[in-house]
């Protein structure tokens, strides 16, 4: 059998070392357009902050060998062609033209497999073709923006707040650059996170000196001496020495396309869950495919190394006459910011809106840990129920401490469609240093059931800044301790404070014709407050969601 | 309504929490007899260990506030009572007759909630009640024994290695004592993890100076000066100034017992799905219940504050009129013991022998984030698999990084009952500062997928160590690189080193005849090793799972 795998990242070379563990006798042949194969993209925001000293390292095994083309033709008897570049396939011959530095030549396939991955896209602004404005998709990207900081650049814009962007703005940060992030959107991350969690995000940015301007559009690249000067966005110049556009990518589809392969409604390769294309002899994975998002059934891209990973497992099973299935992802994301991690899985609310998910939302800090172990941290998460069925349908959270586990688990639960009230009860591991007595996502869950059955009625924090701003007449009751209160509260002047222990001999100083609005930390107390009045004959209150943890001024 | 609560533990303070938010009116007593109430016992090792400072930082709310009378009379109008004991209830006349200070006195209630927890329990063994032998289960113990240590005691000895056992062994040497513990089992945490497990924990717990003798039965206790001065254990004498007892717990069902509740099968409470007793009016929760394991089918006691936190709140939810239901555990643990993490979920190969499950298990170690990525670490992960349904039916995972992480996914996994192969393709976050592009998870459930398909053949620890001691004629074939290989390797003159690289080229070095067993860090390469011996005609060939991840000599 001789399989061609066009396409030397990680989609492809699962699905040939697959091929091989369960064929001995294959003849697999890999075509790779660029100099290195298996190299781990994802680790290149590090290698440019410094954390990452080689780029070789990205291209290392757990053991230390170099995945080059020596060490899949000696370990894994797989042919590599590097710099080599796919330009035709024939489907009826069974072939592929392919050429190496001006040489041609045509391999024959049994299966082929599509993997060419994805490219950059730059937005079609003046200058973007400048000197000293790159992409960060490669270890060539990644060597030219080391290579201007040596050379003495200071200033960098990224365009665009994505997760590439993001991570970019903190590597370039690592190295003392001064770093703008420019979106067009009004929020960073905007594909998988919504404003609230976002304003927390973007917070952090800014106290570690990153400068963000979101709802802007980049207008113009400027140009002097033959290399980028400056960026213009929203009419304004921003000086720059580097620009780094991490606006999305593109599936590469071309050859697939030029092949009278089926092309999806997104624009990357048709496949079906065996991750076939519509010609049965050929397969394709990673990011030049569409694939399902389990919660929202919509055909999307997910460029993931992840993902690619498990698909090109997939692939190299079912060549080998295997009937394995990639069924589909739910846009499970998470990335480093400084010190805060920041994570997502299923839909935010504008995913959910277009999908027509009719959502319910809660927002439920918590420690992540027992409060008194030390160390503690505190993760700001926000859950997305589906109204009718309570399943989970998404998850955001943020903080210093350890929210990548607490989305892995929303994750695992969202795909196994999972309630609130089977979440409620999940049998985490608890142990002081580790999780407090009830862990978040299990108090996120209580709350998502309080909401649901009435028990409170939440304000979000966005809602509750126009109520201020229109002057509504209404009650801020902040219910936190006098020293608390004093460190920091919201500044306005209908806010009063009840220490919550104080509350019930107090509750004649509160009016009972107002709407009241009120506030803690997190939100606890002020649920506790809420059901004090409501239990006092109290009609018209509202919890502010998430407490101070999620208020910005 | 007048709800009495017997107990001032998670289980009572949540239901008599939960029963004021969702009803302003009712009379809420808390009868407790001890001297604090909600008082974070699971904390105490780490008070002990002065990583906690003070008592009263274990009842204290994340905001600061003492859990006292005081602050559940002026917060929740809920009346505690400290100090005073419940002797009798009288269900006819829905009554519990209380004792303080010698005064009797007599609370009716509509609603009874039976929180009693349990108590350390000591096996008989000759001055097991001499001075300077206790328990560590109340802040009065903790106190003890900071005083006992305070006062110069030097040495000490913990009889049991279960999870309090094991936690109080950290603390007590991070006073610089001198620690054994003494376990009647052939391994430490019997209840959850199996022997190869153990043998890494044991492992680190000798590195870090504590003695860890297995397999040992205490005898007698010595005293001196009327004091503890010694331990006896299989006839041997360990000198010590004190020595905390650790051997399990037994629910407190007395009260109970004598109302004519009825008692379940393991000796605790019998409660519903609902938390409600045989007598309707009266509902229980908390250490001193029994409860489902969701795995095995079986009535199991689970004393861990998280799982009295979830079963208090169905109580006090039910009481005011709904219909929560608390369904079970899976006996999801974990403990920090110095730099490692251990956690377990679901069943171990004991309690699924004993449950009649059929079982597949499969090791498998791995990095807890990209392995380029700084301070990346392993993690042991052990997965156990049903034969047939292929679901998760337990894990295990102990190392220095994200452990908790990984068995909180699996427990979740465990309770969606998620078969391996949905397991193999979940969408996990993934970037390299949290996880590998595959997930040590998913990485686990692939080998399993693999092991199941007949793709390799394992051996264990045990049995290749049983093999070479009975001088079976095999080869060890060590795939690592020959520095791998001279930092450490087996010991034995069957061991033959071929990094894998070499493999393809020096297959007649590898006699054809004989059993070949294959071994590598990790496990990988020697999987990688097996498919290349299998294709090449060898028929004999076992990959030592977990690599040298998982010997010990």
């Amino acid at each position: 059998m001789d399989v061609v795998v066009i396409g030397g990242g990680a989609a492809g070379l699962k699905a040939a070392s697959r091929i091989r563990r369960k064929d001995a006798e294959a003849k697999i042949t890999v075509v790779e357009a660029g100099k290195y194969v298996s190299l781990g993209r994802c680790g290149l925001p590090y290698y440019v902050g410094g954390l990452v000293h080689e780029i070789d390292n990205l291209r290392e095994t757990t053991y230390g060998a170099i995945r080059d083309e020596n060490y899949f033709k000696r370990l894994k008897n797989i042919d590599i062609l590097t710099l080599t570049k796919a330009i035709e396939i024939d489907r009826k011959r069974r072939t592929v033209r392919v050429v190496n530095n001006g040489k041609e030549d045509e391999l024959n396939y049994d299966y082929l497999v599509i993997a060419t991955g994805s490219n950059p896209v730059k937005p079609p602004v003046e200058g973007i073709d400048a000197e000293g404005v790159t992409t960060l998709a490669s270890a060539e990207d990644a060597e030219k923006i080391v290579e201007m900081w040596e050379e003495g650049a200071e200033k960098a814009v990224i365009i665009g707040a994505g997760l590439i962007g993001l991570e970019s703005a903190e590597a370039l940060k690592n190295l003392d650059m001064e770093v703008t992030v420019v979106e067009m959107m009004d929020r960073v991350a905007p594909a998988i996170l919504d404003r609230d969690v976002t304003m927390l995000v973007e917070k952090h940015l800014e106290e570690k000196g990153v400068k963000v301007l979101t709802n802007t559009k980049v207008e113009k690249i400027v140009e002097g001496d033959g290399k980028v000067k400056g960026v213009v966005a929203n009419g304004k110049e921003i000086q720059t020495d580097l620009v780094v556009v991490a606006t999305g990518i593109k599936p590469n589809v071309e050859l697939a396309e030029r092949a009278g392969l089926k092309i999806g409604e997104t624009g990357a390769i048709w496949v079906n869950e065996y991750m076939q294309t519509s010609d049965e002899k050929i397969y394709a994975g990673g990011d030049c495919v569409e694939t399902n998002h389990l919660v929202t059934g919509r055909k999307i891209i997910a460029p993931f190394g992840d993902v690619a990973n498990k698909q090109g497992r997939v692939i190299g099973e079912n060549i080998t006459g295997g009937r394995a299935v990639f069924s589909g992802v739910i846009n499970t994301a998470v990335f480093k910011i400084f010190d805060f991690t920041v994570a997502a899985t299923g839909v935010n609310e504008a995913a959910a809106k277009d999908a027509g998910i009719e959502c319910m939302s809660v927002i439920a800090p918590g420690p992540d840990r027992a409060h008194y172990y030390p160390g503690t941290a505190y993760i700001r998460l926000k859950l997305l129920v589906e109204k009718e069925t309570w399943k989970v349908v998404g998850a955001q959270a943020t903080g210093m401490g350890e929210v990548a586990k607490r989305i892995d688990i929303l994750s695992t639960a969202i795909q196994a469609g999972m309630t609130i009230d089977q979440l409620s009860n999940l049998d985490l591991a608890y142990a002081p240093p580790y999780a407090p007595a009830l862990d978040p996502v299990i108090t996120a869950a209580n709350v998502a059931m309080n909401k649901r059955d009435g028990m409170f009625k939440g304000i979000t924090v966005f809602e509750l800044k126009e109520k201020l701003d229109r002057g509504d007449d209404i009650i801020v009751l902040d219910v936190r301790s006098e020293d608390e209160f004093k460190r920091s509260h919201i500044s306005s002047e209908k806010v009063v404070n009840i220490p919550l222990l104080e509350l019930r001999e107090r509750l004649g100083e509160i009016p009972r014709d107002k709407e009241i609005v009120t506030v803690c930390a997190l939100g606890l107390r002020s649920y506790e407050t809420a059901r004090i009045l409501k239990g006092a004959g109290f009609e018209k209150v509202k919890v502010l969601e998430g407490g101070m943890a999620f208020w910005f001024e």
